[in-house]
């Protein structure tokens, strides 16, 4: 945890962004890759498709064909160049996080993709969840791959490639990563659950963040459990992930293996703080979910350290709530406003938090 | 749950094969693309590098050159126009799980790919789970995805496209599925994290499975504690899981939420069939986990329904202990030898689940 405690300190900001794109979230002008297209385009596109013997090619050159007019005929070639709506919107993801990794770089020490809003859009989702990763690691950004895998341990080792890389024969030298600092995993399998991610934590000179107390409102109805000797189930599950991270701790007194708090539950993150001297929180729930800064303190230690507080939404969603967008924005300019917003809204997070700690 | 009780039923197999490849599993002879390259197509090769103006070809042109000798330039040309190593191998999972659908088509209802897998490959790793899992739905096998996502609400919301489409522009009618029946899910989040996929699964006629008791050996460290009301932890998840379910009960009885239940406790499994009386068991841990035919029957109700148990490496691995396998084996040979083998160890399976449960 060293790397991300060296990188909070050096812009002395407990923040990390959430990179969770939606559609809604996202300005369409960057999810659109709309081809410049003209008469004489159609005529070669027609040509190229009547040299062809590809039956799909047949396929496209016989819907171009019935359609009614050169209007229309332009309108169905276009479609087909365009390709798949959902890789564009998911690329429109890629250009949208580069905006806000430029914008908030100098100001914050890390951000955290969200898988799942790649994930959404198939294998392609992948590989703009991973080009997003290595943008930020490249703009020096610690990436938090918030992936909540967790299975038995043989299938939770092929997760853990996360963390190494992305297989490959063992002679092959080009190897390609991840790029994630760090993931988040599940705790339900217990032990063999979690030692092929701190394993490979610990050969990589990464971290994981186990889910100890989640922000969501129905977390209760597990997590909460009062077990037989007094505990909550959490509080048990705290200890575990405690003791799971006992033999990497770092120089700051904390281990690679972390724990997910919810900033919305600030007395029982007050609490966890002491019963995990060793472990590191990764604080989600800030902001829109409804948990404050003052909350979120409680999640530190008393040198102002062992917390690092996740706003997803307030800051990737802050342009929406600027007032300036409009419709016929250039798509440089969308992402111009984009950008600004979200380092508007990254300064004042930063601030709400350091006089809250200070 | 109806169309699996019927797939079931049809076969008289309560069983299902969990397509989890590693290259250990694999042959070597499906994981190479080995392409057929003499001093001529060399020649070419090297041609159309110097008429390229590309800079990465610049460099192949470079490595060739500094080659010694044309079985030297070969091996560099070969090597470049095979690609990725990690890709070759995964395109290779595609060919074994192929083999072994076909093989087993005719005996079994269902498949189980375990998507980690497929996750350790990238992207690309993504497109074969896909092509896989569309593969088998083809052969009309039923398509359990073993994905374990969860999250919170909104998160679990994106995961959920598992089961309705990859995302896609809404007027977009070439919407893609992932070709699952059914998903895995973790219930650590409680009620907001299970709704979205439970909801899925009533509008695309599918099922869900949640983790209640998982097979591995440190799962009882937290599925195991004891709560202050007497029960264990794995027991309130399963009250909250036939809970979850109460509204999708089909008509053989059994909801669309089922539960993950191992086959190394059936003692607990004997209870959890009488305390979950509307909810369908998916069994893991039989074979190579240790479970046997009669630890796996305590999880079927009185009329020998209710569950359907998987086995992975025990029939995609059989080709290991058949006795058969030669390294100069042609790929054809091989992966005839595959299917055979699966298709033997899959009738073994079928025979001892249906005479321990008659």
């Amino acid at each position: 945890m060293d790397r991300l405690i060296e990188a909070i300190e050096a812009k002395d900001n407990p923040s990390i962004v959430g990179l969770d794109p939606t559609q809604a979230l996202v300005p369409s002008q960057a999810c659109t890759m709309e081809i410049e297209f003209n008469e004489k385009d159609l005529e070669s596109f027609i040509e190229g498709l009547e040299r062809s013997s590809n039956p799909e090619d047949q396929r496209i050159l016989a819907s171009i064909n019935n359609a009614d007019g050169t209007d229309a005929k332009m309108k169905v070639a276009k479609k087909v160049l365009e390709g798949d709506s959902g890789a564009q919107i998911v690329m429109g993801f890629y250009e949208f996080n580069r905006a806000i990794i430029d914008a908030v770089k100098d100001i914050v020490p890390a951000v955290k993709p969200q898988i799942a809003m790649y994930e959404a859009y198939g294998s392609i989702g992948f590989d703009i969840y991973r080009l997003t990763c290595e943008y930020a690691q490249k703009q020096g950004l610690y990436v938090l791959g918030d992936i909540k895998r967790g299975d038995i341990g043989s299938t939770a080792a092929a997760y853990a490639k996360h963390l190494t890389q992305i297989n490959s024969r063992e002679d092959d030298v080009n190897g390609r990563p991840w790029y994630e600092d760090a993931v988040t995993v599940n705790p339900y399998f217990g032990t063999d659950g979690i030692t092929p991610f701190t394993d490979a934590a610990k050969q990589t000179d990464k971290d994981v963040f186990a889910l100890v107390r989640t922000s969501n409102p129905s977390s209760k109805e597990i997590q909460e459990l009062e077990l037989a000797d007094g505990d909550k189930l959490y509080e048990h599950v705290a200890d575990l992930v405690e003791g799971w991270g006992a033999d990497s701790i770092g120089k700051y007194g904390y281990s690679r293996l972390g724990a997910v708090v919810g900033a919305t539950h600030p007395e029982q993150g007050r609490e966890l703080r002491e019963r995990m001297p060793h472990t590191f929180f990764l604080v989600p729930g800030y902001g829109a979910q409804g948990g404050t800064s003052a909350d979120a303190t409680q999640m530190f230690d008393k040198n102002g350290r062992g917390a690092i507080v996740n706003s997803s939404r307030g800051i990737i969603g802050a342009w929406k709530k600027s007032g300036e967008y409009r419709e016929d924005m250039a798509k440089e300019e969308a992402l111009d406003l984009v950008g600004r917003s979200a380092r508007a809204a990254a300064i004042a997070m930063r601030d709400d938090l350091r006089k809250a700690l200070h």
